[in-house]
């Protein structure tokens, strides 16, 4: 693959010069020996304009953070009470992935990069933390007045971030062959099974109100001491239920 | 309480004398307005011995955590079968909030300075993201070889190191008055139970079969639809238990 079919299209030519000539000087002599002024003459562009664009020569690597970062914010913002809240931080988790799957080949390039230049990597976990504190803020709005609200919006954020990463940076791995959205949709069910509560899921709740019973419509005894520990009766449950 | 008072004990006393100077200066004049040299002529030592203890500036704002994380991967690394993972890597960390813990007037001021300071807002969040991989590595361990290892291990880690940071971080903001311990605690047995599975907690288990029923040790019955989803399930469960 060349580097200048790796560019993410529809953004302003200009911008989009600037990203791949970025990242053919990124590749070819590494990030730390390439200057912005290498950038613009590779681009044909002045150096104004590379700073019109990106603040510095990180943010050139995440070009569409920013965008994403401002999509989600909006997502989160336009949620209703009729929004299960889990699922739908899990929803805004997905604008992220699509962002990386748009362009496979940039992404995983820019993976490979990230991974050797410390300087990137830190750059990359300020991003990811401003991904998590969107989604806990949702959550906290969601969650406000409850005991442990608080506590449980930041850590089920975290781990709507941590499932959503692992399965791209499975994927990413792996060249960026396979189907990201199918991992990532795997990886946060695990975290909607986790945490999604019925209480919160109106629709969901009225959803089942009215399903009749399935081909396994029997029923279930489960017999236990009060004084066991929780999670004891859960497993006695998911092994009753055959769902472990 | 003054600067010089805030300072860790028991290091060499030359690495406690950098860390006060710098911490008086960086209080008076700002992180950005000091430089090194400040801080060894402040010190009345070398230059040469600031680069003997802390590789850059912003080393000197998180003089401990090199050590914590030494001693919490020493303390991961001595983990036997014996250990139910989910509640080891809690107590892995509680060491991050013991060494917190030990001198609070120089937390509370370092949480100020790195809140204004967005070089090492940075440099913290690599920190955290070095603890979170510390777990991480040790529930792969765990886990390897089971069905999504690595995205519990993963989802594990980033929901215990977000339930420790958010009960710290509220201690932090109270200028470190009341029970940080008993928050932290609090907020790692939201995690622990959560994810915590009897099957790896054989010395949990054998306790649970050797104790008699305590004085709520009276039978719950509890009857589900075999077709109902499994959250609604356990959330009736809870509504039963009254622990929801």
């Amino acid at each position: 693959m060349s580097s200048s079919s790796a560019v993410p299209a529809a953004r302003p030519p200009i911008r989009d010069a600037l990203v791949a000539a970025a990242f053919r000087l990124f590749l070819e002599r590494g990030f730390e020996q390439t200057t912005v002024d290498d950038i613009v003459a590779l681009a044909g562009v002045g150096r104004r304009s590379f700073f019109r664009y990106f603040p510095s020569k990180e943010d050139v690597v995440f070009p569409d953070h920013e965008g994403c970062l401002a999509e989600m914010t909006a997502f989160l913002a336009a949620s209703g009470p009729e929004h299960e809240p889990v699922r739908r931080v899990c929803d805004a988790a997905r604008l992220v992935l699509r962002m990386y799957a748009e362009n496979p080949a940039f992404s995983v390039q820019r993976y490979r990069l990230t991974r050797q230049v410390p300087g990137l990597r830190a750059y990359e976990l300020s991003v990811v933390w401003r991904y998590e504190r969107a989604l806990a803020e949702y959550l906290r709005g969601r969650f406000a007045g409850r005991p442990d609200g608080t506590l449980r919006a930041d850590v089920i954020a975290a781990a709507v971030v941590a499932a959503h990463n692992n399965a791209l940076r499975s994927w990413l791995r792996s060249d960026g062959v396979g189907d990201a959205g199918a991992a990532v949709d795997h990886a946060l069910a695990y975290v909607h099974r986790t945490y999604a509560r019925p209480a919160d899921a109106q629709a969901v709740r009225s959803g089942a109100a009215g399903a009749g019973p399935g081909p396994d419509g029997d029923v279930v005894v489960l017999v236990s001491r009060r004084d066991a520990p929780l999670w004891r009766v859960v497993q006695e449950l998911e092994t009753v239920l055959d769902r472990s």
